[in-house]
Protein backbone atom coordinates (compact mmCIF):
# COMPACT_ATOMS: atom_id res chain seq x y z
CA UNK A 1 0.00 0.00 0.00
CA UNK A 2 0.92 3.82 -0.60
CA UNK A 3 0.88 6.15 2.39
CA UNK A 4 -0.73 9.64 1.44
CA UNK A 5 2.32 11.47 0.11
CA UNK A 6 3.25 13.83 2.82
CA UNK A 7 2.86 11.22 5.43
CA UNK A 8 5.39 9.14 3.11
CA UNK A 9 7.76 12.10 3.03
CA UNK A 10 7.41 12.79 7.10
CA UNK A 11 7.69 8.97 7.53
CA UNK A 12 10.91 8.64 5.44
CA UNK A 13 12.12 11.66 7.73
CA UNK A 14 11.82 10.02 11.09
CA UNK A 15 13.09 6.80 10.00
CA UNK A 16 16.77 8.63 9.21
CA UNK A 17 17.25 9.24 12.90
CA UNK A 18 19.04 6.71 15.00
CA UNK A 19 16.94 3.80 16.56
CA UNK A 20 13.96 4.58 14.59
CA UNK A 21 12.68 1.80 12.18
CA UNK A 22 9.80 1.75 9.93
CA UNK A 23 7.12 1.00 11.98
CA UNK A 24 8.18 3.87 14.80
CA UNK A 25 8.37 6.30 12.51
CA UNK A 26 4.79 5.35 11.05
CA UNK A 27 3.29 5.68 14.62
CA UNK A 28 5.61 9.27 15.31
CA UNK A 29 4.34 10.38 11.85
CA UNK A 30 0.80 9.46 12.66
CA UNK A 31 1.45 11.06 16.35
CA UNK A 32 2.25 14.23 14.94
CA UNK A 33 -0.88 14.49 12.36
CA UNK A 34 -3.08 14.36 15.59
CA UNK A 35 -1.30 17.04 17.33
CA UNK A 36 -2.41 20.72 17.13
CA UNK A 37 -1.03 22.51 14.52
CA UNK A 38 0.55 24.68 16.72
CA UNK A 39 2.46 22.68 18.42
CA UNK A 40 3.62 20.94 15.07
CA UNK A 41 4.55 24.43 14.05
CA UNK A 42 7.32 24.54 17.05
CA UNK A 43 8.29 21.60 17.03
CA UNK A 44 8.85 22.64 12.85
CA UNK A 45 10.58 25.76 14.28
CA UNK A 46 13.09 23.94 17.13
CA UNK A 47 14.66 21.97 14.07
CA UNK A 48 15.68 24.61 12.35
CA UNK A 49 16.42 26.65 15.58
CA UNK A 50 18.76 23.81 16.99
CA UNK A 51 20.40 23.62 13.58
CA UNK A 52 21.26 27.37 13.11
CA UNK A 53 21.81 28.43 16.13
CA UNK A 54 23.96 25.72 17.91
CA UNK A 55 27.13 25.68 16.53
CA UNK A 56 30.97 24.43 18.52
CA UNK A 57 32.47 26.21 20.95
CA UNK A 58 36.03 27.45 19.44
CA UNK A 59 37.83 26.81 22.85
CA UNK A 60 36.69 23.01 23.59
CA UNK A 61 34.36 22.26 20.70
CA UNK A 62 31.30 21.32 22.90
CA UNK A 63 27.90 22.41 20.97
CA UNK A 64 27.13 25.80 21.96
CA UNK A 65 24.85 29.02 20.52
CA UNK A 66 28.09 30.70 22.25
CA UNK A 67 31.34 30.39 21.73
CA UNK A 68 32.98 30.41 24.10
CA UNK A 69 30.66 28.35 25.70
CA UNK A 70 28.57 28.24 28.64
CA UNK A 71 31.25 26.23 30.86
CA UNK A 72 34.05 27.90 29.01
CA UNK A 73 32.88 31.20 29.99
CA UNK A 74 31.43 30.41 32.93
CA UNK A 75 34.10 32.02 35.90
CA UNK A 76 33.34 29.77 38.73
CA UNK A 77 35.10 26.57 36.94
CA UNK A 78 37.88 25.47 37.68
CA UNK A 79 40.44 26.17 34.60
CA UNK A 80 43.51 24.13 35.59
CA UNK A 81 41.77 20.33 34.78
CA UNK A 82 40.38 19.27 31.44
CA UNK A 83 37.99 16.67 30.86
CA UNK A 84 38.56 14.93 27.32
CA UNK A 85 35.41 13.21 26.10
CA UNK A 86 34.36 12.45 22.79
CA UNK A 87 31.34 13.55 22.12
CA UNK A 88 28.90 16.60 23.44
CA UNK A 89 26.47 13.62 24.88
CA UNK A 90 29.47 12.31 26.99
CA UNK A 91 29.85 15.38 28.55
CA UNK A 92 26.43 15.99 29.25
CA UNK A 93 26.19 12.46 31.01
CA UNK A 94 28.80 13.51 33.02
CA UNK A 95 27.68 17.52 33.41
CA UNK A 96 24.75 15.67 35.14
CA UNK A 97 26.56 13.64 38.05
CA UNK A 98 27.09 17.19 38.96
CA UNK A 99 30.67 16.27 40.42
CA UNK A 100 32.77 17.97 38.06
CA UNK A 101 33.58 21.58 37.96
CA UNK A 102 36.21 21.66 35.26
CA UNK A 103 36.96 22.39 31.86
CA UNK A 104 36.12 20.11 28.77
CA UNK A 105 37.32 19.13 25.41
CA UNK A 106 35.59 17.47 23.06
CA UNK A 107 37.81 15.45 20.58
CA UNK A 108 34.27 15.14 17.98
CA UNK A 109 35.29 11.64 17.70
CA UNK A 110 38.13 9.07 18.41
CA UNK A 111 40.74 7.46 16.32
CA UNK A 112 39.56 4.46 14.15
CA UNK A 113 42.04 3.75 11.32
CA UNK A 114 39.22 1.35 9.75
CA UNK A 115 37.01 4.40 9.18
CA UNK A 116 40.08 6.44 8.07
CA UNK A 117 39.89 8.69 11.16
CA UNK A 118 43.54 9.35 12.31
CA UNK A 119 44.63 11.47 15.23
CA UNK A 120 44.81 14.65 13.17
CA UNK A 121 40.91 14.06 12.19
CA UNK A 122 39.63 14.73 16.11
CA UNK A 123 40.36 18.18 17.90
CA UNK A 124 43.61 16.57 19.28
CA UNK A 125 45.72 19.42 18.12
CA UNK A 126 43.65 21.58 20.09
CA UNK A 127 43.93 19.85 22.89
CA UNK A 128 47.94 20.39 22.83
CA UNK A 129 47.56 23.84 22.17
CA UNK A 130 45.24 24.70 25.02
CA UNK A 131 47.43 22.30 27.25
CA UNK A 132 50.27 24.99 26.27
CA UNK A 133 48.82 27.84 26.39
CA UNK A 134 47.04 27.67 29.77
CA UNK A 135 48.10 26.79 33.37
CA UNK A 136 46.57 23.38 32.89
CA UNK A 137 47.54 21.02 35.87
CA UNK A 138 44.78 18.12 35.48
CA UNK A 139 44.24 16.11 32.16
CA UNK A 140 41.04 13.18 32.99
CA UNK A 141 40.74 11.19 30.16
CA UNK A 142 36.49 10.24 30.18
CA UNK A 143 36.39 8.27 26.36
CA UNK A 144 34.37 4.47 26.18
CA UNK A 145 36.20 2.16 26.41
CA UNK A 146 35.88 0.40 23.13
CA UNK A 147 38.98 -0.79 20.64
CA UNK A 148 38.81 2.91 19.43
CA UNK A 149 38.35 4.76 22.96
CA UNK A 150 41.34 2.46 23.80
CA UNK A 151 43.42 3.42 21.02
CA UNK A 152 42.82 7.05 21.50
CA UNK A 153 43.55 6.77 24.95
CA UNK A 154 46.71 5.15 24.41
CA UNK A 155 47.64 8.11 21.65
CA UNK A 156 46.69 11.04 24.21
CA UNK A 157 48.31 9.45 27.57
CA UNK A 158 51.62 9.27 24.91
CA UNK A 159 51.24 12.60 23.41
CA UNK A 160 50.60 13.82 26.94
CA UNK A 161 53.17 12.75 29.14
CA UNK A 162 56.17 15.46 27.54
CA UNK A 163 54.47 18.27 29.53
CA UNK A 164 54.27 16.57 32.74
CA UNK A 165 51.18 17.01 34.06
CA UNK A 166 48.56 14.65 35.77
CA UNK A 167 46.79 12.97 33.16
CA UNK A 168 44.02 10.17 34.74
CA UNK A 169 41.28 8.16 33.00
CA UNK A 170 37.86 7.48 34.52
CA UNK A 171 37.44 4.18 36.42
CA UNK A 172 36.24 1.28 34.80
CA UNK A 173 34.81 -1.59 36.99
CA UNK A 174 31.47 -2.61 38.40
CA UNK A 175 28.47 -0.41 38.35
CA UNK A 176 26.66 0.69 41.10
CA UNK A 177 23.76 -1.85 41.61
CA UNK A 178 25.17 -4.23 39.28
CA UNK A 179 25.85 -8.11 41.66
CA UNK A 180 29.34 -9.56 40.53
CA UNK A 181 27.89 -13.06 39.18
CA UNK A 182 25.60 -10.86 36.65
CA UNK A 183 29.00 -8.90 35.54
CA UNK A 184 30.35 -9.46 31.83
CA UNK A 185 33.91 -11.17 32.27
CA UNK A 186 35.33 -7.96 30.60
CA UNK A 187 33.83 -5.90 33.40
CA UNK A 188 35.20 -7.87 36.13
CA UNK A 189 38.82 -8.19 34.99
CA UNK A 190 38.75 -4.39 34.53
CA UNK A 191 37.42 -3.96 38.34
CA UNK A 192 40.28 -6.25 39.60
CA UNK A 193 42.78 -4.67 37.46
CA UNK A 194 41.72 -0.97 39.04
CA UNK A 195 41.47 -2.40 43.16
CA UNK A 196 42.35 -0.24 45.29
CA UNK A 197 43.16 -0.17 49.39
CA UNK A 198 40.28 0.10 51.63
CA UNK B 1 23.40 21.14 33.96
CA UNK B 2 21.43 23.26 31.82
CA UNK B 3 21.38 22.38 28.07
CA UNK B 4 22.11 24.76 25.51
CA UNK B 5 18.52 26.50 24.65
CA UNK B 6 17.71 25.74 21.38
CA UNK B 7 19.05 22.30 22.24
CA UNK B 8 16.77 22.09 25.48
CA UNK B 9 13.88 23.09 23.25
CA UNK B 10 14.15 20.34 20.90
CA UNK B 11 14.85 17.92 23.24
CA UNK B 12 11.45 18.75 24.78
CA UNK B 13 9.66 18.86 21.66
CA UNK B 14 10.98 14.91 20.84
CA UNK B 15 10.17 14.06 24.09
CA UNK B 16 6.36 14.29 23.73
CA UNK B 17 6.70 12.60 21.16
CA UNK B 18 4.80 8.86 21.78
CA UNK B 19 7.48 6.26 23.51
CA UNK B 20 10.62 8.50 23.44
CA UNK B 21 12.19 9.11 26.64
CA UNK B 22 14.34 12.14 27.86
CA UNK B 23 17.60 9.58 26.89
CA UNK B 24 16.53 8.98 23.26
CA UNK B 25 15.44 12.77 22.89
CA UNK B 26 18.15 14.11 23.75
CA UNK B 27 20.34 11.54 21.45
CA UNK B 28 17.53 12.50 19.24
CA UNK B 29 18.43 16.39 19.19
CA UNK B 30 22.16 16.09 18.73
CA UNK B 31 21.76 13.90 15.96
CA UNK B 32 19.74 16.67 14.41
CA UNK B 33 22.38 18.95 14.97
CA UNK B 34 24.83 17.19 12.57
CA UNK B 35 22.55 16.57 10.03
CA UNK B 36 23.26 19.07 7.13
CA UNK B 37 20.91 22.24 7.18
CA UNK B 38 19.30 21.36 4.31
CA UNK B 39 18.37 17.69 5.75
CA UNK B 40 16.72 19.65 8.41
CA UNK B 41 14.59 22.14 6.50
CA UNK B 42 13.29 19.23 4.65
CA UNK B 43 12.25 17.44 8.44
CA UNK B 44 10.90 20.57 9.48
CA UNK B 45 8.82 21.45 5.84
CA UNK B 46 7.54 17.53 6.34
CA UNK B 47 6.22 18.46 9.40
CA UNK B 48 3.94 21.18 8.55
CA UNK B 49 3.28 19.71 4.94
CA UNK B 50 1.81 16.11 6.91
CA UNK B 51 0.21 18.49 9.80
CA UNK B 52 -1.44 21.01 7.28
CA UNK B 53 -1.79 18.89 3.93
CA UNK B 54 -3.68 15.36 5.44
CA UNK B 55 -7.00 15.67 6.51
CA UNK B 56 -9.93 13.17 7.02
CA UNK B 57 -11.72 11.24 4.32
CA UNK B 58 -15.48 12.38 4.78
CA UNK B 59 -16.25 8.61 3.40
CA UNK B 60 -14.37 6.53 5.79
CA UNK B 61 -12.23 8.70 8.06
CA UNK B 62 -9.11 7.84 7.01
CA UNK B 63 -6.09 10.16 7.32
CA UNK B 64 -5.90 11.63 3.67
CA UNK B 65 -4.85 14.68 1.78
CA UNK B 66 -7.75 13.98 -0.28
CA UNK B 67 -11.80 13.22 -0.19
CA UNK B 68 -12.66 10.76 -0.89
CA UNK B 69 -8.85 9.52 -0.20
CA UNK B 70 -7.07 7.05 -2.25
CA UNK B 71 -9.29 4.01 -1.26
CA UNK B 72 -12.42 5.18 -1.17
CA UNK B 73 -11.97 6.54 -4.96
CA UNK B 74 -10.21 4.00 -5.91
CA UNK B 75 -12.36 2.26 -8.85
CA UNK B 76 -10.96 -1.57 -8.68
CA UNK B 77 -12.13 -2.00 -4.99
CA UNK B 78 -14.73 -4.04 -4.13
CA UNK B 79 -17.33 -1.46 -2.64
CA UNK B 80 -19.79 -3.99 -1.12
CA UNK B 81 -17.46 -4.83 1.89
CA UNK B 82 -16.59 -2.34 4.46
CA UNK B 83 -13.76 -3.37 7.18
CA UNK B 84 -14.32 -1.30 10.48
CA UNK B 85 -11.19 -0.08 12.36
CA UNK B 86 -10.30 1.92 15.06
CA UNK B 87 -7.59 3.74 13.65
CA UNK B 88 -5.93 4.79 10.95
CA UNK B 89 -2.69 2.96 11.79
CA UNK B 90 -4.51 -0.34 11.68
CA UNK B 91 -5.83 0.21 8.59
CA UNK B 92 -2.18 0.84 7.22
CA UNK B 93 -1.42 -2.64 8.64
CA UNK B 94 -4.22 -4.31 6.66
CA UNK B 95 -3.44 -3.12 3.64
CA UNK B 96 0.35 -4.20 4.09
CA UNK B 97 -1.16 -7.69 4.04
CA UNK B 98 -2.37 -6.89 0.41
CA UNK B 99 -5.32 -9.67 0.77
CA UNK B 100 -7.90 -7.10 1.51
CA UNK B 101 -9.30 -5.04 -1.71
CA UNK B 102 -12.58 -3.68 0.05
CA UNK B 103 -13.57 -0.53 1.64
CA UNK B 104 -12.66 0.84 5.02
CA UNK B 105 -14.01 2.62 7.87
CA UNK B 106 -11.97 4.38 10.80
CA UNK B 107 -13.88 4.58 14.15
CA UNK B 108 -11.63 7.20 14.82
CA UNK B 109 -11.56 5.20 18.68
CA UNK B 110 -13.18 2.70 20.75
CA UNK B 111 -16.23 3.19 23.01
CA UNK B 112 -14.53 3.30 26.69
CA UNK B 113 -16.97 4.62 29.17
CA UNK B 114 -13.66 5.04 31.48
CA UNK B 115 -12.08 7.57 29.74
CA UNK B 116 -15.54 9.28 28.99
CA UNK B 117 -16.19 7.74 25.64
CA UNK B 118 -19.29 6.38 24.15
CA UNK B 119 -21.15 5.53 20.76
CA UNK B 120 -21.12 9.08 19.96
CA UNK B 121 -17.87 10.44 20.20
CA UNK B 122 -16.53 7.64 17.21
CA UNK B 123 -17.80 7.83 13.89
CA UNK B 124 -20.32 4.78 14.33
CA UNK B 125 -23.26 6.65 12.96
CA UNK B 126 -21.11 7.49 9.34
CA UNK B 127 -20.93 4.05 9.47
CA UNK B 128 -24.52 3.28 9.92
CA UNK B 129 -25.38 6.13 7.24
CA UNK B 130 -23.00 4.42 4.80
CA UNK B 131 -24.76 0.85 4.78
CA UNK B 132 -28.11 2.75 4.57
CA UNK B 133 -26.95 4.19 1.48
CA UNK B 134 -24.89 1.75 -0.04
CA UNK B 135 -25.18 -1.60 -1.06
CA UNK B 136 -23.39 -3.65 1.50
CA UNK B 137 -22.88 -7.27 1.79
CA UNK B 138 -20.25 -7.82 4.63
CA UNK B 139 -19.02 -5.67 7.93
CA UNK B 140 -15.66 -7.11 8.81
CA UNK B 141 -14.61 -5.87 12.72
CA UNK B 142 -11.19 -5.50 12.82
CA UNK B 143 -10.68 -4.34 15.91
CA UNK B 144 -7.76 -4.88 18.99
CA UNK B 145 -8.89 -7.74 21.15
CA UNK B 146 -8.46 -5.10 24.50
CA UNK B 147 -11.59 -4.07 26.68
CA UNK B 148 -12.57 -1.00 24.26
CA UNK B 149 -12.23 -3.17 21.56
CA UNK B 150 -14.52 -6.10 22.94
CA UNK B 151 -17.18 -3.47 23.78
CA UNK B 152 -16.91 -1.39 20.49
CA UNK B 153 -17.48 -4.77 18.60
CA UNK B 154 -20.50 -6.30 21.22
CA UNK B 155 -21.84 -2.92 20.41
CA UNK B 156 -21.46 -2.74 16.51
CA UNK B 157 -22.58 -6.55 16.46
CA UNK B 158 -25.70 -5.56 18.12
CA UNK B 159 -26.11 -2.59 16.22
CA UNK B 160 -25.71 -3.77 12.66
CA UNK B 161 -27.76 -7.05 13.31
CA UNK B 162 -31.18 -5.37 12.03
CA UNK B 163 -29.70 -4.72 8.64
CA UNK B 164 -29.23 -8.60 7.76
CA UNK B 165 -25.81 -8.46 6.02
CA UNK B 166 -22.63 -10.09 7.14
CA UNK B 167 -21.34 -9.21 10.05
CA UNK B 168 -17.77 -11.43 10.62
CA UNK B 169 -14.89 -10.19 12.98
CA UNK B 170 -11.29 -11.00 12.14
CA UNK B 171 -10.01 -14.14 13.90
CA UNK B 172 -8.00 -14.31 16.95
CA UNK B 173 -5.86 -17.00 17.92
CA UNK B 174 -1.85 -18.13 17.69
CA UNK B 175 0.13 -15.90 15.56
CA UNK B 176 2.15 -17.75 13.23
CA UNK B 177 5.74 -19.20 13.68
CA UNK B 178 4.70 -18.80 17.84
CA UNK B 179 5.36 -22.07 19.76
CA UNK B 180 2.14 -23.53 22.01
CA UNK B 181 3.71 -23.46 24.78
CA UNK B 182 4.45 -19.96 24.85
CA UNK B 183 1.15 -18.62 23.90
CA UNK B 184 -0.43 -16.95 26.65
CA UNK B 185 -3.75 -18.49 28.46
CA UNK B 186 -5.71 -15.99 26.77
CA UNK B 187 -4.83 -16.67 22.74
CA UNK B 188 -4.75 -19.92 23.73
CA UNK B 189 -8.49 -19.83 24.56
CA UNK B 190 -9.09 -17.59 21.84
CA UNK B 191 -7.95 -20.19 19.80
CA UNK B 192 -9.76 -23.15 21.14
CA UNK B 193 -13.05 -21.06 20.43
CA UNK B 194 -12.23 -20.13 16.98
CA UNK B 195 -11.02 -23.67 15.78
CA UNK B 196 -12.24 -24.85 12.55
CA UNK B 197 -12.78 -27.81 10.49
CA UNK B 198 -9.90 -29.36 8.81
Amino acid sequence: MEYTKPLAKLIEHFQKLPSIGPKSAMRLALYVIKMSENEVRNFSQALIDAKTQISYCKECFNMSCASPCEICSDPSRNRSVICVVSETKDLIAIEKTNEYHGLYHVLQGLISPIDGIGPNDIRIKELLLRINQNDIKEVILAINPSVEGEATSLYLGKLLKPFNIKITRIAFGLPLGCELEYADEMTLAKALEGRVEV
